[in-house]
This record gives structure tokens, sequence and C-alpha cells, in this order.
């Protein structure tokens, strides 16, 4: 029946949405229940959409990437392409800590992801989703000549792991994305 | 005897330059036979200066933040700051993969160190170095206002974090060192 499965698609959205921010406040060991509670839908619709804790895990994790790449996607057609692609940059950032946790989770969970697979796969979905925002600023002499997308993806990778036992993650990796994309000293005097 | 203990002095300094050597190219993992036969020295000595394994890379890891400390105070009269900078930061990001791994291994040794305690010694120990250059730079308008050598210390962690996979950590982490440096994007169109 349309009305039920309209019903179901909402809940399955307003789960996945309220165990993504539960998940980017408290980490991938948010609880499910709070997650139920928050979302205000049963245990048992929980166990229908997401039979395991891995396969939530699972659900935000692709969700997260997923809703990166479509932004990224969005800014194509952007007519200030630096704007565009530090927007996106700065989108990555802010998920990064977010999906480096999920993917350590779900490779601690299951024995048959080779380690650091996840982790992996995220990069990869993000260098092709960014590439063309790359492509475009370099094309508008808007980056350092030779930059490429998998030197923005590494620098954003290596904010998230220096800032994630700061007390302020969030806030510290924006001010080193920014002074990354300034530089921290440009000119020779 | 003054002999003897000269001999004992130029052993010991072989065996911690061997070390260096050998952790830089194998990790904390580097071979101790290896280490004896490569500085020409029987097991009895090194015992004698490094009764442990920890001992040894406790040593080494000490060895290393002290050379970058007196790099930084060496740097410190340079007339160029910006270049004293910039030299000083490429030197802490050549060793900062191996300072980690040291720090890594030594928390895996013992028991008794609190987790992370070494990589927060030698990050401070390394901000206390690179104030002054940070600040003789910035007195000569050659940063970007605001950086501190907690934002390049942090920067720099980062780097050697995300590139420590990397087919060629080395070359990787001084190419994203430069990109940080110049700014991946400067200027607005």
């Amino acid at each position: 029946m349309p009305v039920q499965r309209a019903d179901a698609r909402r809940n399955y959205a307003r789960l996945l949405a309220v165990a993504e921010q539960e998940i980017a406040a408290h980490g991938a060991d948010a609880s499910l229940e709070q997650i139920a509670r928050l979302a205000e839908v049963g245990s048992a619709t929980v166990r229908r959409h997401f039979p395991s804790r891995h396969a939530l895990l699972e659900a935000v994790f692709r969700e997260r990437i997923e809703t990166l790449c479509a932004h990224a996607r969005n800014l194509g057609g952007r007519a200030d392409t630096r704007a565009a692609l530090l927007e996106w940059l700065s989108a990555v950032t802010a998920s990064a800590a977010t999906i480096r946790g999920l993917a350590i989770a779900l490779t601690r969970d299951s024995a048959a992801d080779p380690a650091e697979a996840h982790e992996h796969c995220a990069s990869a979905q993000l260098t092709e989703a960014g590439e063309p925002l790359v492509r475009r600023a370099t094309d508008d002499g808007a980056l350092t000549p030779g930059v490429t997308i998998t030197d923005l993806i590494m620098l954003i990778t290596g904010i998230a792991l220096a800032t994630e036992h700061n007390p302020d993650p969030a806030t510290e990796a924006d001010r080193l994305l920014a002074l990354t994309v300034v530089g921290v000293s440009p000119r020779q005097r």
C-alpha cells in the first residue's frame, strides 16, 4: 500500500537523520535506544530497517559519503569555482571525523571487512566526486599549479587525524583548513 | 681511564646513529642484532649502553627530538627568518613519522607509560623549540597573521598521519608541507 510505503520511507529517513546526528555528537558507540527514542519509532521499526547495529552504521556511513558526493555535484555549476571548491572542502572537513569514526567501527565490528577498507572506499568516492570541482577551479587559475584532488583529500584526512583529540575538533579542523587554503607563509618577503 | 671513556662515548654515539638510521628505514621493530653489526660493536657493548630494547628506543626518541630542538636554536640567528622557519618545518616533517613510530612503540612496550605520553611530550618540546622561529618570521611579516607554532605542529602531525601508509611517505609529506606553506588556493581570482 502506497501509504504504508511512504510511512516506512519517512521512518527510515528520520532514523538515518537522527542516527547521523547522534553519531556526529557521540561517535559510533551512540545508543541505538536513544536513536529510536529521538526518531519517535519503536525498536521493532528500528530492527525492521536495520537488522543490526552494523547495518545502521553502514547506512549512516554510506549516507554521509553520498551526501558529500551529491553536494559536489550540486556545486559543479557554480560560477565562482574557487568558492564552490572551498565550500565542498569545508563540508568534507566537517564530516571527516565522523566518517573516520564510522569506518573504524565498521572495520572493528566485522571480521569480514579487511582493515581500512571503509576508509579507502570513502577516500576513493570523495576523490571522484571532488575531481570536477578541482578541474574547474584549476582552469580558472584559482588553485596553486599542480594541486590535485588527492592532495586535498590527504590534507583533510591529516587535519581530521591531527585534531581528533582536540577539545573542539570541528573548530580546530576548520581553522587548519583555512590556513591550508591561504597558506601559512604564501609570500616571499 | 680517559681513553676508555672516550671509546665508550664513541660506541654510544655510533650505536645511537645506526639505530636512528635503522629505525627510520625499518620502523621501531628494527633488528637490534643488525644495529650492533652495523655499528661494529658486540652485543655485550649494546647491552651495557642499552639494557633493554625500550632503553634504546627511548634514547633514539630523545636524540631525534633534541636534534630538532638544537636545529631550531641554530637557525634562530638566520637573517632570512622565513627560510629559517621553513627549513626547520621541513626537518620536523622528515622526522615526524619516525618520532611517531617510536612514540607508539614506547607506549606499547611499557604499561607504565600513559597512552600517547611520548607523542604529547614530543609535541610540547617541538612547540617550545619552534616558537622563537615563528615569532621572528611573524615580526618580519612572513607568516599569515595569526599562525601559531601550535598550528604548524598540528599541520605537520596531520601530514605525517595522512601519509604514513603511502608508498613513499617522505616525498609525499614534503609535497603536502610545501602546499601548506604556499596555500592550495591563496588568491581570490
